[in-house]
């Protein structure tokens, strides 16, 4: 443990830049990663402005920031999958490897994982962090900094076109083109999805994501949700339809979205039960997946991002300096529509 | 068509053997079967007091029954699947071969079907019905047209039992011992679970259900059906959970009771919609399922029964003549809650 | 039936335009399509240069094409779902829509298929054709006839990544930069893969599908597959794996290819049995997919098209007028390495 | 370490008890075991009469068993799981929580896996044995030792059909009676199938296999298998088929026996490579599955056994004192065919 500068919440609606003791050194199979870039997410954001999210309370000061990449500056005993000097970017949960979740592959709902900046667990807005080399992925040459901190969000959108189980050519429907929705529609789309359809009220966010060659916007002020999906389908409805607004007033029409026999993957988290039309829902056989964080998606938004399928480049709104972090919280908390993804650079 | 006997409900209430106007000549690839038995299911008996089930109203007279075993007396052009004298049972929902849903192999969705006893569908109790081969299966010499006519009961919990996904000695739970809880629980169990833990208030129906070994009752106004799941699972959950009570209370806890990565199976259907607590699924990422009928279940039940796997004789509280129909109806109205399944012989 | 002209096949090698006697009036459910332009399949070919393909012999004189794309002239009775002046693509194989492979949805592998120029049936290289209007798919107003005649081949690659079950960011492999390989390849990137891998021994073929990008290219006779797999993979191995080359030697290390748990997907077919190494397979558990042409994929394949994900003109080598139809198929005998596809226009 | 008594093979057919030293502290996470009773596999007695199996050679003195139960007598540091006086099994494959293979579950096929009697790392016929607490696991008090020591094999039963992914009601082909083919036929009934078809040569195999109901011999010098699979199905093909001779013989109508999208697991390792026909394989799109011991199963199998669904008490031909443990190794040498079961009882 050292006493290093952090951006600390020290509780709602209170944050700085000041000195905290965070551990700085690498123990077995762990490495120290020079942070190079952080982005804000929504949920940081949350936290700085609500002090709480669901269950988790902030209640003592906590370092925030989880969607980081960096440079390993030291191997703990035992690290053979990474050297000093690779660029990388770590997933923020660790979960307990030994456990019943984590041995049958879903470790992200292991109740044990550990997640940056979830109360009491700091993150990663500080020069250095240590982390389990085994969460901990190596960059290719072409893929910078920058979208590597943008791995942690597209994971979130590849773990529901995942276990949406889309096939070649399925027709997507995302409700909701905030930054998860738009995540979610670029990760079905480039998971199979012949076509997305993404809708919500603001037209800013609309444009951004109607920039994505085969997504297709529908602003729900001019237009009816349902009637472009039956335009599109001939009336047989999608076959994955996301739910990424977390609205309740998206859950009216959401079971007459997808085709007989579709998928709905719910994405956004209503505050409150939902009224649920299981009639409705049965009537066509609908199958509900729902979605907590991911697994398994790291490597996967890397290949992407590297092969070219996937830039996310686009999307980043403003890059302000370690210095001006408050800043970029400020900034992240008004949120321009168009602003997608907000990111803090170190050094 | 031709003026013949049938069980024939004129509106909610009124209920007759009657003569009524019924084809009674295969058509191309159709058969004439001489009916045996007909089991009485909670829909004819819900059409009986109330006239109308969800959307569907009887505005006219119509034959009641839809589980019915027979023998093929009659074919019509191009059948080669059966011969006359063959023993059958008949799946009573026939769909539009060509429809987008059939093809696809979902023909229970497919919007055109037309269903016996579904207004305006005629219903089988009647001495003979013509019908599609395709849709008429042959029994084997020591399936017995009692057993015959439990293929289409349990025909819903295969369903059931084949969306859930079963892996050999998954835990299962079904809520609600009423009949299709109980054709539920055997399917799960038949069809791979280790055990199935059933849950309902009234005693005498999990006296029935507990009479299959492998099935365990909980009587929940003596346990919490969570502490029962969770003493037997070790805190983890249960694999598989049907929820086939069709009660909103059921929602309560219901995606308490699953493991992470399980799944629910909606069965029953509540009148309204239920409240859905969406963060609860999505911490455990629990799948949910829904089912209408079924679907390619027929040739699965008749392979069952005829193996000795599943025996369903148990389940028959008591066989009336068919002169007796409207006694039967009047006794599974008032419905014993030992009472599974009431069944009518014709001749 | 009327006489009319077709590109007629009488024997092996004996090829000539000549009048022939087809149906030409649509019967109840079938639609007259005026053909528009036809692609020139390797199977075509190979009747051409053998007179059979494994069991299929011609025996009589028979129309090849089974690529095709055209304009809707006149409707049966009982068409809904097209009008006369639809811009439609075909599907070739016709299955009997009652039998047990459609029902369960695997029509594609019904013994009672009919497919165009697969003897003793006719293809579509005639100036009008009758087809099922349920195998008949429109094609929107930015989807061309070239590119409505590419339906088919692509068919066969998205059935392969169908059946991979390709997850969002999977590294694929294709062996085989053939026509099949690189439609094969195409459609695994489209389905979901972040990259694909695809070997061949001639350099142009490869050089044809390096222009899309996302596609690796490996010449075997500079490279190992192998060793490029595992680089690419830090030695995991490919998530799914596509042999399309139908050479015996591919299997001499296809199971060192997958990661454990992996997928090889068999598309091309040997003409012998090849030999099986069960232990090399069974230690990394890897499962083996088989495919037969392809079912449901037409209105996919059109989607993909029609969004702008999938572009395949760039494969049309090269468009032939009908009167030509023999020079067509003799280039495509000899068939440079960097033609994929070779079409014919009527008129 | 300690010096203490064991069944230690020297090498090719060199069998003794004698004193050897091995571990007997347990370390963090690990328990020490009393062993109470260990089933004698094949795969032990190839050690004994080949001194090796494929790539794993007896190099040096190796204890042999691995399928065992016993009694917690001391727990290591951290164990929470598990307390003194537990009757528990053994699951005798442990991998490396931390490798790639495990982490998305399947800890079966992770190269680093060390295995209980698989060359170098001793088995368990020795009096204490320490062991990982995360792979002891608890039998409820109806399960005895002897049945716990059957988990082991049943095991590889219910990972072959896991893999198979039984839908419930299928019909199921098991090729090869030996204690291998009749624990995956037992697992396949118990995990869905309607009705299990055994095929073997040897009468006295196939009589033990048809104790089980819905379990149905099939003696292939009477009969032909695909005519027995095709009088069940009626022509259309098993559901699902487990290869579990290791006979290449098998493969010869392997393919001829699956329905069109049926499965093929293999589970018997022939010596050498098959003869595989693809484009059988192909023309009913086949799925092949392949089985590496197994994973995830040892709660699964004592939940079947704890429910009364699996009896498996009737395969144990004899049980020896651990004194005469060659004399155990010398009649499973020479195998009666009835004898499925050999278990060794220490103290």
């Amino acid at each position: 443990m050292a006493m290093v500068q952090a951006l600390v919440l020290e509780k709602k609606g209170e944050l700085a830049i000041r000195n905290i003791e965070l551990t700085q050194e690498p123990g077995p199979g762990e490495v120290k990663i020079k942070i190079d870039t952080v982005g804000v997410c929504g949920s940081d954001v949350h936290y700085y402005t609500h002090g709480k999210i669901g269950p988790f309370v902030v209640e003592a000061p906590m370092v925030l920031g989880h969607e980081a990449a960096g440079t390993v500056v030291e191997l703990g005993v035992g690290v053979t999958n990474l050297k000093v000097g690779d660029r990388v970017c770590m997933e923020p949960g660790v979960p307990d490897p030994n456990s019943r979740a984590s041995r049958i592959g879903l470790y992200n709902v292991d109740p044990a994982v550990t997640f940056w900046a979830t109360p009491p667990i700091h993150g990663c807005l500080t020069p250095y962090v240590v982390h389990p080399a085994t969460f901990t992925f190596k960059l290719p040459d072409n893929v910078s900094f920058a979208e590597g901190a943008m791995v942690e969000p597209f994971a979130v959108g590849l773990q529901a076109a995942t276990k949406a189980q889309i096939k070649p050519g399925d027709i997507g429907v995302v409700i909701g083109a905030g930054p998860i929705g738009i995540m979610v529609a670029i990760a079905a789309l480039a998971g199979g999805c012949a076509e997305v359809i993404i809708s919500d009220l603001a037209q800013e966010k609309l444009d951004v994501a109607a920039k994505y060659p085969g997504i297709r916007p529908v602003n729900i002020t001019k237009q009816k949700l349902a009637d472009v999906v039956d335009e599109v389908t001939d009336g047989w409805g999608a076959d994955v339809v996301f739910e990424a607004s977390g609205s309740p007033h998206a859950y009216d029409d959401l079971f007459r979205l997808p085709r007989p026999g579709g998928v709905v993957v719910l994405v956004g988290l209503p505050v409150d039960p939902v009224p649920f039309d299981v009639s409705l829902a049965s009537v066509r056989e609908i199958r509900i997946e729902s979605v907590f964080r991911y697994a398994h998606q790291y490597p996967r938004a890397i290949a992407m991002f590297a092969s070219g399928k996937v830039d996310l480049k686009p999307l980043i709104a403003e890059t302000y300096p370690f210095s001006e972090s408050v800043a970029a919280f400020d900034r992240a908390v008004e949120a321009r529509p168009s602003d997608v993804k907000i990111q803090i650079r170190l050094d």
